[in-house]
Order: structure tokens, then C-alpha cells, then sequence
């Protein structure tokens, strides 16, 4: 197939060598045309704007770093959209907002033109190595054409439905999803290290109980996509419990925990609304209820 | 050996049963005698009083619901305390406060009893199973005795060092983590279902991206454990972005996404403080660096 | 003076009307003409756009409920910005974004008009009774001959430098105030109530402690200003007990009190960095710490 | 009458002082004599121990500095609870714990004694100049009978009924809200500074509209207590606008604005629920909704 790729950095650059590696025909844009270098000794074909990708192609790809980036080689006289054929599918790969994703979905389809949002999970090394997953929206025979292009870049695809944007929702949560674990990992890192736990030590346990190979967070995950536990394994009171001694222990060891206060806030919500002997899923029963579900 | 067990709640039973089963002498306890009914039949002997229990044993567990009734069966004329003789073990499974270990530390001490702390993870399904993780943190000696006990409870055990209660805050951080997994998990789907992804399709992409046998919190921890991710994998500026993305998407949802909020404000802090070009497992240092570490 | 005013909702209109009775010579604009009337009849002209009332006028306010309707009534064909003579001044009253402000300061600049932002505190009953507070940046001769003007319009001025965001961002503070005081007043009513106090009684409270004529806000606002307080009137840690205290009653009570469970990280991260004996205006330098003053 | 003061710290030494200017009979106790001296000196006895003290009193105050410091004056062998007859009182002016007031409450009632909870508002400087605010609350009678004295403490009393601990309540939460306060002045200060805005010139402002003789907090504490303005003056969606604005603004400068970020979430639950057109006080109404008001 004739693909176009725009955006050769950390991760579009490995990307895209599964795609030449895949066979396709390839032409690429960088704005450092360097990047493109070892893309060019393999046999792809570097093109002077994003336009040109675009004229020679029937899928392009976009993977930039941000919402400026990817409205700079979409939009205006030299971008993916002013060279595009009707019936060619833009597949946008980046991490971007909603809105843009909205509005990309709207310009291509105002001149015929598919859009398929194709963010993907994985660091660099994970695109390298061929490990991304791959999540896809839009609509749906564009997606199905685009199915052989995804497959080749990561282990798996999971698609979200005809909107476009749905697929950069999910990629956003699961980016929210990491950085709360970074902030939680480092709220009970320093609490046990302040409590005379090594590091090395409190890794062996997180290891053992919520490391690869557990199913842990999984389980809860199916809890919370069903709507709560019933009955009650451990109540939210003893969620409040818990999390109010870990806060104890906490400020006599001056740890701040800040996540810590906020699902005591949260609990102790709950149990005055009448939810004290609903399993500790209740938070995110909250959750749903304070956005209106 | 000769094994005392005190309450036989939702986890204690089948813990114990797996004691009686490993063929362990059994003195039971439990405030209401009808839950001891299938120990007795298994061979077990019903005491009247945590201190009978006790005073039978070389080895005594208590696994109760919180502070309140571990203490009940600890101190006064009736508790294990009265009722162990000197070189004889307490082994303490309760997830109970930090404080109240400390305490029990200093009680068994002063009578020259020994005392372990030894709280698990694990739900009662795994505890039948005999799948729970056992923390372990006491004196040497008399942790080395009771590791016999606890490979019969469980899938493994993680030592935690001379200081029993170094086992309680563990516990209790675990507990932290599980219940912050809970919450952001209901955010997170709560921004997708408004965004109309069905919660089996997010629980999809969740599975296949944070599920069992995926390493990525694992690998995150790891990053957490040694201080932070040198070179910088994904920028402390590109955190704040796509926190701020999902932000506005919520937003335009009228979806709270309150663990988020946190986070934008903490890379707020990371950025307005030097480490804008910082991986974004920074947010771990500034909780560390917030506890003075 | 010639003077226009566009937007004559709840508060621009109150504010074109004490113009009027100032005697200046008015042209307005709104988009329902009929909110217009009662200006005409006092001898305002009415204008088809924004640009005619420009075209008409020596100084141009306007005042709208949000950066969207500001653009609208700003830019384009029949905007202020096309109708406005070289050296006369947009006066901007409205809440807006500093980005906006940022964006009319320039676009004015480049057309050698002047720019003023001029945002109010007070509702329309305080526009009406002329008792607002008015707020002022930009060129410094502009704002200048914008005062006789901008003094009709309340009780008093505060000049805020030639920047002229930067009396939306001292605007933007200020109503951070306001609605931070309806979250905190709501807490502790909510905590209050649950405790058996009748609203009044607490209100009266309110009043005696806090209300108008107690110094006790602005006196802490003086401390915050000179950068805290020395020496310790009251430590840290008596300030952390206060407020562990207000969240142990409050839990006993089923109450969440977020903002309580925020300020006890604060105080916490305080002393885990060596605060502890500082006064407790320690959270306001806590604050310009974590924004890298 | 005769008053026994115990605990002459910098807030008891000048309340004991304004009792022995208005004639009262005064025997006195603190941990250290030397600060009782200056009484001596007008007259006051010293006593050896807290029970001493209450062995010659008709009422005894006591203002210490925590929990543990009132609990070892009020219980034990030298406590203020075995020096006092019956009929006597013992007024608590600490801010202690609501859990304390209970039990002094029932402890002394055990023993036929009254106990009134007196906390007051007013640092060291307020207490010298009898300008502190008295709470009172307790058994009518006994309260009744503490006025006089109360009365000489300060500038005026609010009493809370009949159950003590209510006082205590109250007591905490105005120190919540001066705390709150705080924070979000540091919160605002930080970033009008970063803004270039000189803290002077938000200091005027501040003075201005919420200073000393501004109505405005007072005046949205009404509308809390009444329970919500109708109709809306400024609506829940203008609020979240505006908390948008001062977080883009904060964000721009990189100034975390943690209170801001909470707000926010409040904001877009109220909304979620159906609250957009609703006055922006609707911030309370959740607050009360969320403790299950």
C-alpha cells in the first residue's frame, strides 16, 4: 500500500520502520529532514511538506507531540488536508485533544477525505519493538482498510466505534490512568521509606501483590465496568478505615498524602449518603454519580 | 507445632483452616462459638477466652476487623497478653493502625513475650485458596519461627525488617493503593462512558494495556523505587498536557475528574520548580520531596 | 465625552446609565436592541454594531459575560476594532481571559488605538447603586483619561500598571476569592449543622468573628502581603491539630471537608520541611514555594 | 467570685488578668509558677496542682495548648475533677477535640459538677485588649451563671446551647476558616506575583473589596445559611468560567492553585447534577449534599 508518515520523532520514527519493514510504500515528512535519513536508505521517499506525503498516498499518518504540531501539518496550504484525495484516510496517531480530533474528523469529511484516529499505548522502546497497543475510531470501513497498516506497528488493536474522538478519549484516560499511578507510587514510596521500609522492600511487595502476573487492578477494573461489588467484600468503612490509618501514620511520620485525604473525602461522602456497607468499589460509584451517571 | 487462631471471621476461618490442615495443633477463638463449629470438627479445641487460647499455644494469630477488637482480645484479664507465656509468639494478621502495633510491641516485650506482625493481602476468596500475600516484621528470631505458619496461609511472604509495625504501614499502603486504583478507575470511567465508550470496551483496553501480565505499573514502580526515570521518557510538560486534555474533555462532559486536578497542579509545581524537562515519574520526587525526603 | 458602551446586560447596563446621568454624550450597542431602550430615552443613540458605536465615540466600553461574546463585539467586519479611530480607547470591563486580554492589547496596539482593561467586583445591585470597584491597567496617559470615566462608575480605583491583563488576572484572583469562601463557608455549615448548630447560630458567629468591620481577613491578607508572619503568633502544628480536629469531628459526623483534608497536607508538607515552629501563614508561603517564588 | 484560671500562657495570663481587674477572687496554676507571677503580684494565690485550685473555686478555667496538656490538668489525682465540689464549674476556653469535650462533659456531670465549653476567637494581642469573642455552651443554668465572667473576657459571647462540645465545633471551624484563608490568599498572592503584580497593589485590592468594612463574605455567609440565593445572581457556569480563566492564567505562569483545582471539580459535579443556572453559592449546596444534608 502507498502510506504516508508525518512525524518521524521518538515514536513515529520506529513506527514507521515497521511500516517500510511491512513493505509498504513509503513516503515520510520531518521538519528536520535528517530524521528521515535512515527512512531514506531503506527505500522510503522524503516528501518537502506534509502536502507532498499526502499527493503520493493512501493512508497517512500523523504522530506529533502535540495539538500545535499536528494542526501544523494538517491545516493550511502545505498540510495533510491540502493533499489528500478524496477517499484517502488520514490516521492520526498523536496524543492530542478532543477538540482537534473533532475538528479534524469535521475538515476531512468536509472534502471527502477519511480520518482515523489511531493513538497508540507504549513507550519508544515499545514501538521499537513492535509492543504498542493500538486503539482505533472512526468511521468503520475506514477503519477496517487501516486494520493490515495498525497491525503492524504494535501486539493488539481495540476498537472504539465510528467516532473518531473516542479513541482519544480512551488514550487520554489511560495517560491519566499512569500519571495517578506515578503520583500514588510516590505518596506510599515516601510514606514507607519515611517509615524505615527500603525501597527494594516495599518494590518486592508491590511486585508480589500488584506486579505483572497479578490480577488485581484487573479485578477491580471488572468490578468497577460492572457497576460495584455485591455483595461486600470489604466495606467502605473499612475502606475509611484503612485510609484513615495510613493518613495517621502518615502525618506522624510528616508524609503529606494527599490522594489519601481526598478518598477519605470520598468515603466518608459515600457513608453519609447511606452507602456504609456497600463494598469499598463505592468510590468509583461516586465517581460515576458525581458526573451525573 | 501448637497454634492458637482468634478470629474466625471472613479471612480468619480459612486461614486457620489451612493451619489445621498443615496438620498444626489448634486452640481457636472467636466471639460468636458457632463460626469455630467446622475447626472443632476438623480437630480443633474451642476456648472460652482468647487467654485459654493462648496459654495453649506457642504460637497465637489474631486476624480481627480493626484496632477496636484487637485490642479487646489482646489486653485485660481475658487477652492473649494474660494468657501467653514468656518465648511464646503473638502473631498479629489484623490490618490495624501503626500505633496500635507499636503498642502490642511494647506490651509483648514487657513480658517477655515475642510478637510478630504479619498482615496480608488478599481477599477471603484468596485466602482459601491459600493465595495471600503475608507481610512478616519482627524480632528475627521469632519471625524465623513463625515462617513454617505462614507458608502454609499463602503464596509467599516479604520480611520487612526488625520493627513489626514497618508491616502495618506496608499493609496499610497497599490497602492506599488499591483504594486510589479504585477511585481513578471510577473517574476514568466515568469520562469514558459520558464520552459514550461502553465500560466493557474501556475494560478492554484496560486488560490489554494495565492488566495482568502487562508490566507497566511494575516498570513504573521500579522508576519510583530508584529515584526516577534518567533520560526523561516522556516529559513532565507532556504529563501536564494530556492531564490537561483529559481535563478539558472532561469538562466538556461535565465530568469531576478530582485525582486529576491533583495531578495538573503537582506538574504545575514539578515545572515551576526547574523539572519541566524531567520524566514525568517526577510527580513520585515531589511527593517524596513534599515528606522532606 | 463621547462615550460607547456595548453589552447592556445586568451589570452594563446600570454602568452606561451612570454615564448617561454623567452627562456624557452615549452611543450603545446590545445585541436585543430592546435592552437599549431605557438608554434611549434618556438621549443615548443606539447603533446597528459595535463598530458604529465605535466609529462614534472617543472611549468604548465593553461589557460582556464571556471571552466568546468579547470577540464577537471586538473583532471582524462590525466590530469595535473596525470602527475605532487611531488614539481612541476600548475600555474592557468584562471578565475575561488573560490570553483574550493578551490578544486585544496587541490587536489594538497595531492599529495605535488604546486598550484599557477595566474589569469590576460587584453585582448588578452594586452597579446600580455605583458602589463597584473598579480595577485599571494599560498605557498609563490612556488609563488616564479613561478615570473620569471609569469614576462614575463605583466607589473607588485600584491602577494596576500598563500591562493591561494584568487586571484581569487581579480580577480572575479576586473572584477565586469569592468562590473559595462559598466552598469553605459551605463545609463548615455543612460540619456545623451535622454538629446540631442552627444556621443562624453560626451565622452570628460568621458575623461577630468575621464579618464587616472585623479586620481579622485583612489582617492576615497584610501578613501574606509582607511574606508571613514573625514571630509565630500560632505554629504550625498548632494549626495542623486544629485542623485534624475540625476533620475528626467532621468524620465522626459523616461530613467531608476537602478543603480541610487539602490544608492538613499543607501543614504536613510544612513541617516535613523544618516549618514547624513557623506561624501558621506558613500555608500562604507553602503556596508561593510550590509556584517557584 | 471566686474563679480558679488554669494555664497562663500566652492567651490565659491576659484572660486571668482581665478576671482579676474585674475583682474576682483569683487562685491560679501553671506548669511553670514563674508565669503566675505578675498575678501574684495583684493578688492571686498559686496553687501547687490543678486541684488546688478548683478546691477554692466556684469556677475554674483552664486554657492550655492541646488535648494531652487539658487532660493532664483536668483528670488525676491533682486534676481540676477531683479538687471541685459539686455545683461548681469548670469552664474549658481550650480548642480541644470535640471527643475531649464529650468526655469532660460526662465525666463531670458523673460528679454533680458543671462544665461549660468557653473557646474563644482572638490571638494573644485580642486577649490583652478584651477584645477576644466568647463561645459559650453547655447545661443553660451553669452557663448562665459563667456570663459575668465571660463577659469580661472580651467583646461579646454567642452562645451554642446546651450540648458543650457544640462550642468546640464551632470553635474549629472558624479556625478552618481562617486557615482556608490562607491558603487561597497564598494561592492568590502567588499568583498575582507571578503576574507582576506587586503584593502591595493586590493588598489594596484586597482591602478594598473584601477588607474591613466590605459586607461581601458576610454576605454570601447568609446566603449559605439561608441555603442558596435565588435567584441566581451569578450562575454556576460563570463560576466554572471563571476558575477556568484563573487556572489558564495560574498555568500559563506555572502557579499551582490547588484550592482553584477543587473548585473546579465542585463546579462541574453541580453542573453534572443539573445545577448550571443555579447561583455559583451552589458550591455549598453540594457541600451539604455531599454530608447527606
Amino acid at each position: 500500500m502507498k502510506v504516508g508518515f508525518v512525524g518521524l520523532g521518538a515514536m513515529g520514527l520506529p513506527m514507521a520502520e515497521h511500516l517500510a519493514a511491512a513493505g509498504h510504500d513509503l513516503w515520510v515528512y520531518n521538519r528536520t529532514h535528517q530524521r528521515a535519513q535512515p527512512l531514506h536508505e531503506a527505500g522510503a521517499r522524503i516528501a518537502a511538506t506534509p502536502a507532498e506525503v499526502a499527493q503520493h498516498s493512501d493512508f497517512v499518518f500523523s504522530m506529533l507531540a502535540d495539538d500545535a504540531a499536528v494542526e501544523a501539518v494538517s491545516f493550511g496550504e502545505h498540510g495533510i488536508l491540502s493533499g489528500l484525495s478524496a477517499g484517502k484516510v488520514h490516521i492520526s496517531s498523536s496524543t492530542i485533544s478532543v477538540a482537534l480530533s473533532d475538528r479534524l474528523a469535521l475538515a476531512h469529511a468536509a472534502q471527502a477525505q477519511g480520518y482515523v484516529a489511531a493513538p497508540v499505548f507504549g513507550r519508544p522502546v515499545a514501538a521499537a519493538a513492535k509492543q504498542l497497543w493500538v486503539l482505533a475510531a472512526g468511521e468503520p470501513r475506514a477503519v477496517e482498510r487501516c486494520l493490515p497498516l495498525l497491525s503492524a506497528l504494535g501486539r493488539g488493536i481495540t476498537q472504539l466505534g465510528d467516532k473518531p474522538s473516542a479513541a482519544n478519549v480512551v488514550k487520554l484516560s489511560g495517560n491519566f490512568l499512569i500519571a495517578s499511578m506515578l503520583e500514588v507510587l510516590g505518596e506510599a514510596f515516601a510514606l514507607t521509606r519515611k517509615a524505615g521500609i527500603s525501597p527494594d522492600a516495599f518494590l518486592g511487595v508491590f511486585s508480589a501483590v500488584f506486579g505483572q502476573s497479578s490480577a488485581i487492578f484487573e479485578n477491580y477494573a471488572k468490578v468497577v465496568a460492572k457497576g460495584g461489588y455485591e455483595p461486600a467484600g470489604f466495606k467502605a468503612t473499612l475502606g475509611l478505615k484503612d485510609v484513615r490509618l495510613a493518613l495517621e501514620a502518615a502525618e506522624a511520620l510528616a508524609v503529606p498524602l494527599p490522594v489519601a485525604g481526598m478518598l477519605r473525602d470520598h468515603f466518608i461522602a459515600a457513608i453519609a449518603q447511606g452507602h456504609a456497607d456497600v463494598d469499598w468499589s463505592v468510590l468509583a460509584t461516586m465517581a460515576a454519580q458525581r458526573a451525573g451517571l
